[in-house]
């Protein structure tokens, strides 16, 4: 199991909240691991560590505590894909959803792959997803961010791979976008093939400049390279590579279906974990740390 | 010059409507033709081409003439990808956009790739695209048909793959979705990656199931195929297998950079055109005819 929580620049408020953003993690952890041993597939396990992201409001951008667009407004975004059979789900400009992962697991488990805006919400409400007003996702911290100058690159996306003891390769990842955006703008997150990819040969979870990521098409790419022989950790350094040949930072999470795993990122730091079975959990913030 | 208007089944209305078909795919050729014959780019082409297709308020499903959603709607997407430097731009769920295409491109033109239901139509606005009422694409025939038995694939999602004289690929595709989907559905139009690609190894537009086609990344898949020395129509064809592995049917247009075109598809037909520079103008339909 890896976790990222985005890919970003080092900021005051990591600096200072460091060891939250570790218990957050390990939070994070805990939860994934507790669905995997009772059972659960790695779709499941890693959707349960997103969500329990998505619940933090105070140190990621996902769920309750996600960033403000331009006008104030939350708007969120969510994929999952189990790799065994590629099905897919996501969730685009979602506003009501308390967890845009389930949100995005509901669409999988649909005809549908993608649903956007309002609908997507009256989807996820009728398919038994709890929703929120929109006020409960915009926090005091992110209202008073938003005057703030922009970071190049926030950080805060949050995103789970997980590879079970079946096999099975899953990607969840779940964002509230940039800073500052237009209300409308989707990143990579939901699209499927870029921030968010899973088949029988690789898992990843993306974050960072999310246009430069579907510009690449990073999740596919890597996977393609893998069934193609490519080591994975020579698969994510190329892609990551052609996020920047087209303007981009950012970091993501990949396991390969022999349990390697690449958490690599652009960026000066990407929270990130590391768990396998039966071994502890490895918490990292930035790249001196990088196992 | 590719293009495409939708991969589906032998309907009536075909049948007894097939030289419009062929007319306006005609027209759409002859639209492209000219952007490339006073010096415009392969995406200026392809972009001119399918806006052709979305003003044609009887044949295809783009644009004026969009299939309905359930509730009586019109929901469109589009993208467009230029090979050169993977610039991208799509839109999904907009309603007043005249040309879906346009505002696809406009998002191209922005530091945007993927913008959303009305704030992408706000957005094409303020860039200066033309705004019609929403009762503009509703079309009565669609309005009637909306009742009838659903088709298992539908077509009429038009597409344009272009190579230009200076070795440029580009790809362009609009799409009203599918008829009687619910509101807040997105197929594999705007994923880039999956319904629409262009790098500088290929151009693809892809038509059919767009579930299916998003979980594969078909566009993605086939030009990483061909980066890896699969020859075009191989790598086509693959990419539809595993469409058909997911359960999906539908088609694609694609072209190499050496201007190798495949024009595959699972259904029973594909209206179709093809040009070369200094040729004749090729329309197809069915799958006897095919070259």
């Amino acid at each position: 199991l890896l976790l990222h929580a985005g890919a970003g620049d080092r900021t005051q408020s990591l600096n200072e909240g460091e060891p939250a953003w570790h218990d957050a993690l390990r939070a994070a952890v805990d939860r994934a691991r507790g669905v995997l041993e009772s059972g659960g597939t790695a779709l499941d396990a890693a959707q349960a560590a997103v969500a329990s992201m998505e619940d933090e409001a105070d140190q990621f951008n996902a769920g309750r505590g996600s960033v403000l667009c331009a006008d104030g407004s939350v708007e969120m975004s969510a994929a999952v894909m189990r790799g065994e059979d590629r099905a897919a789900g996501a969730v685009a400009g979602i506003t009501t959803s308390r967890y845009p992962s389930q949100a995005a697991r509901l669409v999988l488990d649909s005809p549908h792959v993608l649903l956007i805006a309002q609908p997507a919400d009256t989807f996820a409400a009728a398919a038994g997803a709890e929703q929120c007003d929109p006020s409960y996702f915009a926090t005091e911290r992110q209202r008073a961010r938003l005057g703030d100058h922009l970071a190049e690159v926030d950080g805060g996306t949050v995103g789970a791979v997980c590879l079970d003891t079946h096999g099975n390769l899953a990607a969840v990842t779940s964002t509230g976008g940039i800073r500052g955006q237009i209300p409308g703008r989707v990143g990579d997150t939901p699209v499927i093939g870029a921030g968010t990819w899973a088949d029988a040969y690789a898992a990843v979870s993306c974050t960072g400049q999310g246009e430069a990521f579907i510009r690449v098409a990073v999740g596919h790419e890597i996977a393609a390279l893998v069934r193609a022989g490519v080591p994975l950790a020579q698969a994510t350094g190329e892609a990551l590579s052609a996020v920047a040949q087209v303007g981009g930072r950012g970091g993501l999470i990949a396991l390969d279906a022999a349990g390697n795993a690449s958490l690599p990122f652009s960026t000066e730091v990407m929270p990130r974990a590391i768990w396998r079975a039966g071994g502890d959990t490895i918490t990292l913030i930035g790249p001196a740390e990088a196992p």
